[in-house]
């Protein structure tokens, strides 16, 4: 066995995950659902601010930024409390760029998968767990018009922090759908008309050579892992995308924004 | 004045900036020409013990990782220290997933632009500070067999530690050519022939739309800045990438994966 998987990239509480609620639920998740969103920077806390589906519950900004979402007439909703910058520093430690804005919020409303609209292009993944990587990867979706992405409640980091800095005011823009069981979805997205495709270096064609549908599912696995086995057996196909240099896989993010723009342009949905 | 650029992202001894040698230049270019580069995880470490260019002072193995080497025929070329993974914790501090290997090695060798191959494609990065989004662009270029990658001495981060990391191996295969002056850099990429393109979102056609031609340097700025404006008037061609969706721009390594499988793709470099 190798060391490879030895540490998680995002904490949680030892021993919380077994600690099960009466539905069956772990009890992470109600903490999560109850704890509030953590919301920094100027793109991040301007979106949640234009959001009315975001119910912000204390906004802290700088002198600067108070004057800076002024003069963009951005409204604040609720009264901020004007701080100095190290006070916000104190709340997010030292490598945040919080840009003079902290916001607290309720998270969003996961919508359900037979609530997803029949055209354009979700993106599913599975147990992808770095934050920065599934932000970028939100930013991403939001840059090429993506109607959903589809993550599982566990394995997957939590929308604050971090994940939301580095979405850039996309958790705004595109409804993350949390499921319990990732093939069990994939087989509803199956059975309610998407063609779902699974990217993996297995693949058995190039992305660029699959005759693509609409509403398509691209289906992203974790790094190095990749997509899980029943993932794998779940998607209508699963392709892999060719590449000529020495490296033959990219970070995940990379390959989200690669598959998207394939995706896209072979369906002519680049606008 | 926004708080936007207030924290570096990568962290140099306060005052150093302005610490200048005989010779001009900056005395923390010389610390880190002479320091030690820090390489931990599986595909860094194995990546740089099968490159003959990489002098590799210390290694620290666990007994798995040392193990794992063995089995896939990788030489240590140095007699490793056997040790317990949480020595290379203490290390490495908590979020480092080193998967139990961590050598201490030289700096490569930076080659001269008058040096780089006159075909396939370079990459340009413009004060890109980020080490993680380095390290996935050194990641894509290796995947897209990009010929060398040109960034500047300043504002640009060591090639080492979560640079490294990020690069999954791509340090040890891609060429980092370190200079002091951007535009200069340019100017010399002009006058040998390359067709130099910018990527800015102001850019005046798609990228999709320019006539690429070989050797291409495509230019990428920093993060919400973008290319500075002597950056800018130097290269051949200002282009943009067009997004159908709500966010009109994508994280820095998103952006050059995407550019990099458009030109690759048009200059018929897909392999």
């Amino acid at each position: 066995m190798s060391d490879r998987d030895k540490k998680p990239r995002f904490q949680r509480a030892p021993g919380k995950r077994r600690n099960q609620t009466r539905d069956g639920r772990p009890a992470w998740r109600d903490r999560e659902v109850d704890g509030p969103v953590i919301l920094y920077g100027w793109h991040t806390v301007a979106a949640a601010l234009g959001n009315p589906q975001r119910h912000i519950r204390k906004l802290l900004l700088t002198e600067n930024a108070a004057r800076r979402l002024r003069e963009e007439n951005i409204g604040t909703r609720i009264t901020p409390e004007i701080v100095r910058p190290n006070l916000i520093d104190q709340r997010l430690g030292p490598d945040a760029v919080h840009q003079g804005l902290l916001a607290e919020a309720d998270p969003l409303q996961s919508p359900d998968i037979a609530a997803l609209p029949l055209d354009g292009i979700v993106l599913v993944l599975d147990q992808v767990t770095d934050p920065h990587n599934v932000g970028a990867i939100l930013r991403s979706a939001a840059a090429f018009a993506v109607k959903a992405i589809v993550t599982t409640a566990r394995h997957s980091p939590e929308a604050t922090g971090v994940l939301a800095k580095s979405a850039s005011g996309a958790l705004e823009m595109v409804p993350l759908v949390t499921v319990q069981n990732l093939a069990r979805a994939l087989t509803e997205l199956n059975e309610v008309g998407f063609m779902t495709v699974g990217l993996d270096s297995e693949g058995s064609e190039d992305l660029g050579a699959v005759a693509l549908r609409q509403p398509l599912a691209l289906v992203l696995g974790a790094e190095g892992r990749g997509l899980r086995q029943l993932t794998r057996e779940t998607c209508s196909v699963v392709a892999r995308l060719d590449l000529p240099g020495e490296i033959k896989s990219l970070n995940v993010s990379n390959a989200a924004v690669l598959a998207l723009y394939i995706g896209a342009s072979r369906l002519g949905l680049m606008g």
